[in-house]
């Protein structure tokens, strides 16, 4: 349309440069690691699965990053202690109900469940990591964990149909399971042999998305031999600038957690955050976030477009922030990309509102790559070009507010009918 | 359903206790006022009016507020100087295209058409205000004004119909013209007869609505003898509690201004912010704004219900704007609301994303005057007595927080389908 070159997107940090490839096996990729999912009877419909369970073959190391809602649900208070350990056996976790606004009787049932788990796999109760996602409000019954988790126990298996079904049971109104597993090798240490280590994991979210961080519910496990303090710093790292960078509706839940478990069975000599080996497997645990990141805000509720906001040139890293998440919740933004419509002025305004300082007449826009706005004016547009570009099911945004060098990516979707039915039908 | 009282909302303030009253007229309420709306062309529809003229018979006190994103229209940039000078002749105002986005050119339209204006009623152009609202980054032509302004200053009545006009002509997707008017008797000193004044005015405004300041144009005029510094302390008072307390859907414009024309017209001696008469006539001022307010957000686009949410009990009145507005906001109460579900969780969560520090057991929350949640504990509901109530076009939300004494009220509407299909084809 015109020669004016599109704006320049910094690399993210990606785990390609370490040689780490996708593999099969989702949160099973990891040795050590066993998974199952299983109908417990949390729902009224027995076609589906309910109850997940992931477990170690024996303790190992344990980080996990929780919801900063002040209403946060019992199984959040219960965890979150438990995490700060830095050793765990197990993970369950139910949908159908979130165990939030259930006040101590909601806190005794989080405590039960994970005594039942413990029991059946002969561990403490407190190796034993709790979650929850679905209704809030209504009192969580122990009734379900009892047939519950002596069938997960007796499903555990190391199989990719074993992770499915993990993954399939924390859904709620996802479409799909969202999965994700890596493999790699890397060294441990400067005399022995490389070891291949494998990263997976498996999410659920889809509404009531937004920092921090997302609805979702999350188990990451690796092989890697991590110290808790490199487990938790890797996890962190990668939680911010992934799932924290995912916007669906700006609603952050009660209940959202992720659980990372590094197991070690890939063997080699214990990893910290200043091993040489250290950045290779942070990479990889960025890598599984960054995809399991994606895929939440590509099955919003009532998505049809995974939507990629950029905003580079801002005077600092809150400022990029604030700017591409006041664009990725403009619901505004988000219907003219449901109507396949290069609305670049509502773009413009999103970035406006954010409260950044910024000229507007050193500002720049791109709309799937094609240069829309220059230095605050716009460029001729080619209509029929845009809606040809717009079919694409992934939509990209860029921003450059030529006042500094600070980045931001941010992950969202369209705002469409279907969210407002959804949304509007949830519990009647 | 229960004996929980509901929780108690301190009043606001308001001019009944002045004895101000609903009166008939608009803008042109106001003694020394007359209007006018007009077809100029700005439109393709001739069946659409899309110049409003608002004037005082001479020069007189003007106070302004104007959008604070960085993104701001020509229009703006040409009146934020001239209002902060406190002396206006004249409002000009056009639909159908923002005049935003639109550089220097489109500040030379913006400073000719109020030259044309100034050239009609034969004043100075920096006593002419102008504003636009419409669709952003399309060069506005000045040709309409040159038939427009004429036809405009040749319409000019003190009338209620013409008043309606003026209102009429800067709808966008507004589904009617909003207005109102208030008179009452105050006394402007200690000695002299009591005198009748008036303050009226129009507001266009229904998506893109945000603080601050809502999208949305606003002529407010009284006959009270403000002082420009009286004016510009009445305005800014009440713009701050009710047009930036309103959300439709989270997002600022670029064009947003709200002008008040005080003419002193009534007679009296002049008002400053120190006279006794000043209370009063801000509470009248506050009165219009928050009338307005209510009927932006009633008329938000696709809207089925306006919505009140009151938040007591925070620690600050930040900390309460920020509950308000984190509820206002979200996509999923705002769908709730839509498919009538008295989904009090939702309304949980976005309290406590908000980022304000408070025990989510000193929680409580009111539906519809219903005590729902008491202590963070929620209350059984006849769901039957809740829909019911669900029918009525106004919803009221109330949280108490139990952290404090400061509150906030803020307008919103709920998010359905229509919002989309508005959105989503607006362009297109």
């Amino acid at each position: 349309m015109h020669d004016i070159p599109p704006i320049a997107i910094p690399p993210q940090a990606g785990m390609e440069r370490y040689g780490f490839a996708a593999c099969a096996g989702g949160v099973c990729a990891a040795q050590g690691i066993e998974a199952a999912g299983v109908y417990a009877g949390f729902r009224r419909n027995p076609n589906r699965l309910d109850l997940a369970l992931v477990a170690a073959e024996k303790p190992c190391v344990c980080a996990a990053t929780f919801t900063t809602n002040r209403f946060c649900a019992a199984p959040v208070q219960v965890s979150r202690p438990r995490a700060a350990a830095g050793r765990a056996r197990a993970v369950i976790l139910n949908s159908g109900n979130a165990n939030a606004a259930t006040g101590d009787a909601g806190v005794e049932v989080a405590l039960a469940s994970s005594a039942l788990v413990a029991e059946a796999l002969g561990c403490a109760p407190d190796e034993v990591l709790v979650a929850s996602t679905g209704v809030i409000g209504v009192p969580l019954p122990l009734e379900p964990y009892k047939t519950g988790v002596p069938a997960a126990v007796a499903a555990l298996a190391r199989t990719s149909e074993a992770a499915r079904n993990a993954a399939t049971a924390v859904m709620t109104t996802d479409t799909h399971p969202k999965e994700a597993s890596l493999v790699g090798t890397i060294a441990t240490s400067a005399d022995g042999d490389p070891i291949t280590v494998h990263v997976g994991g498996f999410v659920k979210g889809s509404g009531m998305i937004q920092p921090d961080m997302a609805t979702m519910l999350c188990v990451i496990a690796t092989d890697a031999p991590l110290t808790p303090s490199a487990a938790h710093a890797a996890l962190l790292a990668a939680v911010k600038t992934t799932f924290n960078h995912v916007t669906v509706d700006s609603d952050t839940s009660t209940n959202d957690s992720a659980f990372l478990l590094a197991t070690g069975a890939a063997g080699g000599e214990e990893i910290c955050e200043d091993s040489p080996a250290y950045p290779a497997v942070a990479a990889a645990i960025h890598g599984i976030c960054e995809t399991l990141a994606r895929m939440i805000a590509a099955d919003g509720e009532g998505a049809t477009k995974l939507v990629t906001v950029d905003v580079v040139g801002a005077p600092t890293a809150s400022d990029a922030d604030a700017v591409a998440f006041s664009i990725a919740n403009s619901p505004l933004v988000k219907c003219a990309l449901f109507g396949r419509d290069a609305n670049w002025g509502r773009i413009a305004a999103a970035a406006g509102k954010s409260g950044v300082e910024f000229d507007q007449y050193a500002c720049d826009i791109d709309l799937m790559g094609v240069p829309v706005l220059r230095g605050g004016l716009p460029l001729p547009l080619d209509e029929d070009e845009m809606l040809r570009r717009f079919e694409d099911p992934e939509i990209a945004i860029a921003v450059s507010l030529g006042a500094g060098d600070a980045c931001s990516r941010v992950w969202t979707c369209d705002l469409t009918h279907d969210y407002v039915t959804i949304n509007g039908d949830y519990r009647t």
